[in-house]
């Protein structure tokens, strides 16, 4: 593509206005300018009305895995429901595309809407396969397709990283806390805001992005860096070392209970006082001051097992002696197998020894770089963490750091319309199409099966022959015991049709939705696929298309 | 940690709210949970004034390659500009943070400023090296431990995405266009502006994203999507045929033109009329009849060899008759290198046998899944692209999705801080430092030096000894032809206090700052490490605070 024409700069005024709306919804400018290009040749060539449907879908589950969980409705019903170009937008889109675009065009843009569009969708939150379409779309040609690009953004990302944390959420086991570390290392502050909503959805516990709680209502975790920690380096900087009696309400000293109770532990866990940090110390009692309720200390600064351990056990003791009971203990460097035994070891001899039976239960946060591998190699070493709090690999989803969902026209004017490839994967799937889900007697899924909208539903106790979309000879009959239609009407005629579940309500889904899949599709090592399947009617429509479509060269 | 106290839900009161403020710069509540209860356990210290200094800097390059490229300093300027917490915000916190937090301390958030902080950096767009901080800052303790994730979060993926852009630059070469396009793969919404905004920074010509080209000024890049041409079946259904001659003004038929040039091109390409899509000559009639003067058409909906490239070259021969000149074709899937070959190819037979030498020059864009690596590969088979259209790759960084900088505690009401580990690597430079760069007499840059503060800086002409910062014998003079003092101050007294670059002007400095570092250096395949030293002075700092602070256990 060269400069000339299609492409022209503004002379800057339109910078720093809002990305979003102002109740956090996308614009519709956020998208590919060929979309807009496309409306315009559209709009020239009179096909604004043509009834068009479009799927959207993706053709391989992330992570090596066999299942995807779907995310990111929310966003684009909202997204449907606020669609309208501002005269601001307008304005840029008239200096932008190229000259000669004809002026009743842009005010047919400055009025469009998505009134007339119908969106069907599976449930946001239910586990999804390759070439089942999860979003459904029918409506006028040039709307149609100016939503595409948005709609792929909100889909891809959300759906990516619940799919990620529900995979970290099944690898940890369901007594273990998952918290999202990640706002730091995410693709800029709405990354970071993406991440921790749709990981909260995927399964995990909670965020340490105050944003994220605020705007989502995410519960919010966090205690304190290093950097808290070497701030401090004697105990004589300490400007207060009084705390309030939790019963009593008498003040004490701190500081002096913990100096008592350190003496003491350092013969318990064989460490000597003077090998500890004396900042460390200083920088718990300071710590425990602020939050008596809620002391959990970061314990690797210099050294876990000959300072972290015992400065930490020194001032839970000595909150204990005050009335109040410290949380636990987060360790962010070294061997995480290794280092989380040896805290566990240390308060259960503490709790034997200091008559603390609660010191057992201690929590014990890891946060070092993990990753899905990391969390199965720890289960397989032993190890006694109760909760990981996981940032980069979580958020940057790095096994694949991005879902391939694509959007493709499969009919037009009631006409099918299929686009070939030499890739057969690529061969999209035809005309408006309904998906179903049948279910074997014990409540797993069985199979997706996708037909012609015309034909009837698959029946309960009936058999059903279901056909492989591209090879021939594969094909079975099943017999569902339920069959669940996996699409609702979400959006029709300019409004939102279905009560929308709330984040909490979509992470329960999620739970659920996974439990019906045999754990053979869910493990972590070649797990089996899934099966997805066309009916013989819609096979045999593909295929005559197909045909029909296929050039010459085909043969060769 | 466990749900007692470190979180609390509100009522969802907060949903909906802007993500960013009216200007479109980031809230200070986007931020990690633990940085607010680090302030509240400052305050309660009363350390919430003492005098800290912090450095961000990153450990690694990314994408195993020897430099980086600095980005996001003028969204962290305006950050700290406008940093306040609203009422809302405090409420939030209010609701949020363990119950017994004095009520003072939620007064003081809401009067904090960053007023009193200083920020030294590297200008945006330099190149940049392991261990040598970026930013550096200087301020109250508590204010400055408050500014540290949404910094990182504005810096870290910045920086990546346009060190990743200028590598697509350096692989490419000058005279290859590159084109962002990445929206639909990107973190959610903002993720794909930051990444059309940074890898337009790194050396891209322009993207996709409209949104990004409104609020940025970039050029915004786009034709049409295969969805255009298979919504076309037959010229039949082609509403207009007319376009007005570019110089008589005349109305003449596009379609008879092309369909005539049509029939002597399949001589001319060895291509049958019967074999190529009617539907795809129809959509391409009526896009360069929108577009008359930017006819830029996709050619493998169908097959590029049977049929894009005999419709494309017809409609573009009938533009021709018109006064039109075509721009070109966009290529998004099969063999690159074969099919540009053999476009190319036909495009110099066409402009021979048709006399229109302006056919040699058409534009060939090419954009199916392409990375770093693809591009190497195509330049080694030999090609024929003009310009590629990146997506997934580029924004997701799929080599490396993050970059790893982090923010450390260095200084501490004068007096140094130093991080020990176990990992040297992971070991801090301690103190207030100053960092120059040292030329050759023929420009290059030849090592960064990392100073204490309190020393003068290297001498043009003079021999400077420059040390690796842990390995005692790795030492080595330095007589410098220019010394280039990195830091200016950016931000002081409540004010930014330089003249900011412009984009453009920041994505010059980039080529500009690349040209400096030498070629192996920059080179993909095992680049030379470009050193980073520090001066004899902070080499013994270093190792005397490393020996006061290092635990008896060192020695195991």
């Amino acid at each position: 593509m060269n400069d000339r024409e299609m492409s022209c700069n503004t002379g800057g005024q339109f910078m720093d206005r809002g990305r979003m709306n102002q109740n956090g919804v996308v614009q519709p400018l956020l998208t590919d300018l060929y979309q807009i290009t496309m409306a315009y040749a559209y709009w020239k060539s009179d096909k604004t009305d043509d009834q068009a449907v479009f799927d959207l879908f993706f053709r391989n589950n992330p992570f090596h895995g066999e299942f995807t969980i779907f995310a990111g409705l929310e966003e684009c019903l909202k997204f449907l429901d606020s669609f309208h170009y501002s005269q601001s937008d307008i304005e840029y889109l008239r200096q932008t595309l190229p000259e000669g675009i004809e002026n009743e065009f842009f005010e047919y843009l400055g009025n469009l809407t998505a009134h007339d569009v119908t969106l069907y969708a599976i449930d946001e939150g239910t586990v999804a396969f390759p070439r089942v379409p999860i979003i459904k779309l029918e409506g006028p040609l040039i709307i149609v397709q100016l939503l595409e690009t948005t709609l792929l953004t909100l889909v891809n990302y959300a759906s990516l990283m619940a799919t990620n944390a529900a995979r970290y959420r099944m690898v940890a086991g369901k007594h273990v806390k998952l918290l999202e570390f990640g706002l730091r290392r995410a693709q800029g502050p709405d990354g970071g805001l993406s991440a921790s909503k749709y990981s909260y959805t995927g399964g995990f516990d909670g965020t340490s992005n105050v944003l994220a709680g605020k705007l989502f209502n995410i519960p919010v975790k966090g205690t304190h860096a290093h950097a808290y920690i070497t701030s401090f380096s004697s105990v004589g900087e300490l400007k207060t070392r009084l705390l309030k009696h939790k019963q009593t309400g008498i003040m004490e000293d701190l500081l002096e209970h913990a100096i008592r109770h350190r003496q003491m532990l350092s013969h318990v866990l064989d460490v000597s006082t003077e090998e500890s940090s004396e900042g460390e110390l200083a920088a718990m009692v300071s710590y425990a001051i602020a939050f008596p309720d809620g002391f959990m200390a970061l314990v690797d600064t210099y050294d876990v097992k000959r300072s972290g351990l015992l400065n930490f056990s020194a001032v839970a003791l000595a909150l204990n002696d005050l009335g109040y009971h410290a949380l636990g203990i987060r360790i962010d460097s070294g061997d995480l197998a290794y280092l989380s035994c040896l805290a566990r070891e240390a308060f259960e001899k503490v709790a034997d020894r200091f008559k603390v039976p609660w010191f057992n239960k201690l929590t014990i946060v890891a946060s070092n770089d993990i990753n899905e591998d990391t969390i199965l190699s720890l289960n397989e070493q032993g190890h006694k963490i109760d909760c990981f709090g996981i940032g980069t690999h979580l958020v940057t989803c790095q096994r694949q750091p991005a879902l391939g969902c694509v959007y493709k026209l499969v009919e037009i004017n009631g006409q099918a319309r299929i686009k070939l490839s030499q890739d057969v994967e690529k061969v999209t799937m035809p005309g408006n199409k309904n998906a179903y889900r049948l279910y074997s007697a014990d409540g797993h899924a069985l199979i997706d099966l996708l037909q012609k909208d015309s034909e009837l539903p698959p029946a309960v106790g009936q058999k059903v022959l279901c056909r492989h979309p591209f090879q021939e000879s594969k094909r079975a009959y099943v017999i569902p015991s339920h069959v669940e239609s996996l699409y609702k009407v979400y959006w029709k005629a300019g409004k939102i049709c279905q009560q929308l579940p709330t984040l909490e309500q979509v992470r329960e889904k999620v739970q659920i939705s996974l439990k019906t899949l045999r754990n053979d599709h869910k493990r972590t090592l070649n797990p089996t696929p899934y099966k997805v399947a066309v009916s013989d009617n819609l096979y045999n429509f593909i295929h005559d298309l197909w045909l029909q479509n296929a050039p010459i060269g085909e043969l060769s």
